[in-house]
This record gives structure tokens, C-alpha cells and sequence, in this order.
């Protein structure tokens, strides 16, 4: 679990912090009333407890992680915003086991703040009188709509590496790591999630968001909303944009789009791409990287554990460091 | 939130990490069928997704952080288990604050595993075709069952420091910030997550278990099953101790289980006492300290976020680091 045999910046040496910690933000006090108890044992051999769900609940806050380096080199804070049916904890630790991207931008001495978005992970999620039932993915939908492979079809996951693409980025022989970290989540809550999002961009100094797929579209939203806390995005290939009916507002935060590879193939993400491209030219603070483009193949949706990913972090590290100094 | 002015150990000062990172353990791959697709918007202005409920999820699998201090001082990991309701957060910053818990341990020199026990946190859940709908509780039962107070009835979550027992350690002026962290839980995933709890051990080296409540008696269970890969338990307030009729399997593990304030006017902790009282008089192995007797009074519960946090955590570390090395 040591990393000392790679030399470039950011991959490898000691994370020394000088601080490290947690928070929740956000979410509103809602009342619940009208409902029957019920009597529950809670700890096998523990004291029954009547379980009254009447009565106060926080619904919708989220939760945020930081770990601030001893020696900080930028000034803007940075967050990290995981995407849809996922937790923080896609930046962090790879499938394969390799350091994720809260590593890469720890020691390249960015404060940077590890976030579960509301209704995931930490962060919880509301009473089903309130939300009802969330959905949840399959592993098969999901390597297919990652774009790792063609589809699993009802074959085993232990065949995830055999059904991958050919020299596909992502490490398919460690798909079981990544649909373990799979959570349920719902489709009705973009609005709690952003007024989440608002709360924690006032929370923390204003800073530079690294956000991905669903995390993307907030990403972009945050940043057309809040261009005064919101000082520079980079969006992983963004699940959706601003809707140009938005266009009014304006759209000023610098704003760097990747995108990876095998797009043209896929059956949701053409029509994605080109609304990506649509929002990048009614926009010039918007710019989008390809990398394909730049001859880097093969990199699927996940492209933040993907074995490339540290050259990635470096262009997004890069972009950002240079934005955010003009 | 830098403490230089603390002099005491474990207090103050960077942490400084030789790696941290994450990985889901444990749980197992189920397959569900027979079941009608739905088309759903994942993120608004996305693509619609068709969402085939049939298909494979990984089910019962737990999350683990890990900090490793540069320099440790201890040979030992230790795993810090949270309560019911909770996750790997209650450790790290306290309500009001404070650094929690795993701070503590880290800047005392041992490997750290902050978890989310499976069905919470970054762990996830599974399917509600599964498991079927959580259990949420209220802030109010949490105020009450928690011995923060004597119940805050219909009163704002405002109101609670005034609700507060009189010279309590917790910080009742931050009790929205606890109530922010609860999640919802089942009943009936005992077994679930404690076979995830067990491939835990198996994978980190043989360890100290540090646990809270429900997560007590998670631990206490573990280290009666499986004393190879559990060296020392210190038990906050375990919710309930294995049940006499395992007691031909014996309990040979150095556990000490520390006890807070005002559990005589509690509804539930006279009984739980009781049968952790009787649990150590079966088992030389088992200590009891109750935090009145040794003069610390108004400890809640929660001892890990009362304002005398750090003094407790002083005896925890003492202790494990004294049993340890015997």
C-alpha cells in the first residue's frame, strides 16, 4: 500500500495533513405525524424499543469529508462530486487498489473535500413516508451504461474481464470491487441535492469543483447558479447540462468537460455528447476535451479509476491550476 | 481547526499518513428475476434509462476507511465500530467540532479503520425486493434513548440544549448536527453484518475492535467467533453481550466495556446492565468501568462526542495498548 517507486508529482510519498475531518450540511428539520408505533428490537438480546415515526427528521443534508495538506500549494479548495448510484468513495482507493483521485489532489496540496451527495452514503437518506422506495442497478446495467463492455447479459460477474472491451481502460478483472460500491438512489431528488450543494459551496471558501456523470449535471448547474462560489469546474463526462431555455442567466465559470472514448458506439451517449457540444458553443467559458482526441483510447465512463487516471488527474490538475490563477 | 494549544498526546499536531484509502468487503452476489422494467430520467435533461429491476447485486457488503500513520507506535490495527442508526462518521469530527476518535488513534500511532457496517453509509444496501423498507428514528428517540436528556416531546430540535440534562457531557447546543447523521436501519440484518464484519477481519491483520452500542455488541459476537482475528474489544456501551446459551463456546478475549452516567433513570440500560454485569462474571477476560465510579460524571451514550471525549479515549487507548503488549 506504499507507492514509492513512482516518481511523477502527486503519485506517491506521505499525505501529512494538517487537518482532516467531517461535516454534515444542509437538509431541512420535516415533521411526520398521523403514523402507528411499532415495537422493534433493535441489537439481537438488546431491550425492545417502541419505534414511534412520528415526530422530526433531517432530509436532505449532505455530508462532506476534508483532508487538508500540511503544506497547501493552492488556495482555491476543491471538491470532489461523485456520480449517480455512487458515494465519495469512487475517489478514493481504485477497484484494483491503486490510490483514486482524493489522493492525487491531496498531495498535489489542493484542501480537498471527499463528498456524499444527499441520499447516499453518509449523508442518509429520508424516511420512505416521505421519499418511498429508491431504485437500484444491476451490476450487467451498469457495466454496460459504463461503457466498460458491450453487456454482461447473464453471465457471471467473474467474466466481467473477458466481456470487456479490448484494450479498455477500466479494470474489468476488478468489476466485483465497483458494483459492490454500487447504492440505491432515487430520481426525483436533483432538487434537495442542489439545495445540498448550495449549502456546502457556502460552507466551504469558494472553490473548484471535480464533479462527475449525474455529480456533473450539478456540477454545471452549481456553477451557472452560484458563479461566486463556484470558482472552476471540471466535469467527467456530465450526464446532462444547463438547458439552453437557461441560457438567460449566463454562463460564465471556467469550465473544463472531458470526455472519454467509445462514445460513438454507445446508445445514450451520442445524443449526450452533442448537447455537451451544443452548451459549449453558446458558452466560451466552457471548453471540452476529447481524449480520444488527444490519443488517449479507451477510457470508459469511469474515468477517475480507469488505469490511466493520473493522467488524467494531471490535465484536470493542470487546467485547474492554471485557470485558477489567471 | 488546528490545535496547537493542547499539549496532551493524541491531542494535537499534523497527521501525518504513510497511506489512507478504502475498500467494500464482504457480501455476496444475489440474482433477482421475474421482475417489470420501469424508464426512468437519472438526471434531469439526461437520456431515459430503462431500468431492468432482474439482475445481479452485490448484497451485505461493508465499507472500510484506513489511516496509517507514518510512524506507528502500535502492532496492532484498530477498528473503530459504530451504533445502530449510525455510520463510520460518529468517529471523525465531533457535533460541535472537536476532532473525534479517529484522530485521536491516528495521531496516537495505530492503523485506523473508521467502517460503515453493511446496509449503511458508503456500504449501501440492498434491493427493497430484498430486504424490504428501513426503520428511521426520530431525533426525538434519539435524544431520549441516547440519555441526552429527558426527551425533547414536541419541542424544536432548538430547544435541545435547554432540554439537555443538567452538567451532560454531550453538546446538546449541537444536536441537530447528530441528528444530521442518522440513517435508516432494518431489524432483521444482524447476520448480514456480521458476516461481513467477519471478512473484514479476515482481511486486515488480527485487530483491536473499538465499538459503540448495537456496533458493541457486533464486536463482543465477533470476538467470541473469531478470537484469532480479534486481540483486545473495548466495548462503549454495548446494546447487548452474546446470550449465556453460547457460553460452552467460551470468551477469551481482553474486553473492557466502558459505561456512561444516568443509566439508573433509564428506561432500557438497568437491564442492559444487568446482562453485561452478568456477562463479565462469566468471563475473566471481561472488565466493566463505569465512568461514575471512577468520578467522571454526565457521560451520555454517545461517549465518543461528549466533551470529555478525549479523556475516555485516553483509558481506551491505555488500556488496549497495556493488554496488548502483555
Amino acid at each position: 500500500m506504499t507507492h514509492d517507486l513512482d516518481p511523477l508529482p502527486g503519485r506517491c510519498g506521505p499525505l501529512s495533513l494538517r487537518d482532516m475531518g467531517a461535516f454534515h450540511v444542509g437538509g431541512q428539520a420535516v415533521q411526520l405525524q398521523g403514523l402507528p408505533s411499532t415495537r422493534e428490537v433493535l441489537a439481537a438480546g438488546g431491550e425492545p424499543v417502541l419505534l414511534d415515526p412520528n415526530g422530526r427528521y433531517w432530509v436532505g443534508q449532505m455530508y462532506a469529508q476534508y483532508f487538508l495538506p500540511q503544506a497547501p500549494t493552492q488556495t482555491t479548495p476543491l471538491q470532489l462530486w461523485h456520480g449517480g448510484g455512487l458515494t465519495g468513495a469512487c475517489w478514493e482507493t481504485t477497484p484494483d487498489g491503486r490510490p483514486g483521485w482524493l489522493h492525487y489532489f491531496v498531495r498535489r496540496g489542493w484542501d480537498t473535500y471527499l463528498c456524499d451527495a444527499a441520499e447516499r452514503g453518509r449523508a442518509g437518506y429520508a424516511p420512505q413516508h416521505l421519499w418511498g422506495a429508491p431504485l437500484s442497478q444491476t451490476a450487467e446495467a451498469v457495466f454496460a451504461r459504463f461503457r466498460l463492455g458491450p453487456g454482461l447479459g447473464g453471465v457471471a460477474l467473474a467474466d466481467a474481464a473477458r466481456q470487456a472491451f479490448p484494450e479498455g481502460q477500466f479494470p474489468a478483472e476488478a468489476f466485483e470491487a465497483l458494483a459492490r460500491q454500487l447504492v440505491p438512489r432515487w430520481a426525483h431528488t436533483d432538487a434537495v441535492i442542489l439545495d445540498a450543494y448550495a449549502a456546502l459551496l457556502d460552507r466551504v471558501a469558494p472553490s473548484a469543483v471535480v464533479c462527475h456523470s449525474q455529480g456533473g449535471m450539478f456540477g454545471l448547474t452549481m456553477a451557472q447558479r452560484r458563479p461566486d462560489r463556484v470558482r472552476a469546474v471540471v466535469a467527467l463526462e456530465p450526464a446532462a447540462v444547463p438547458p439552453p431555455s437557461d441560457e438567460d442567466t449566463g454562463y460564465a465559470v471556467p469550465t473544463l468537460i472531458i470526455l472519454g472514448d467509445r462514445i460513438d458506439g454507445d446508445a445514450r451517449w451520442p445524443a449526450m455528447r452533442a448537447r455537451i457540444e451544443a452548451f459549449a458553443r453558446r458558452h466560451a467559458s466552457v471548453e471540452i476535451l476529447s481524449l480520444p482526441d488527444l490519443g488517449m483510447r479507451g477510457n470508459s465512463h469511469m474515468l477517475m479509476m480507469d488505469r490511466n487516471q493520473l493522467d488524467i488527474a494531471d490535465i484536470a490538475h493542470e487546467w485547474l491550476a492554471r485557470t485558477l490563477q489567471d
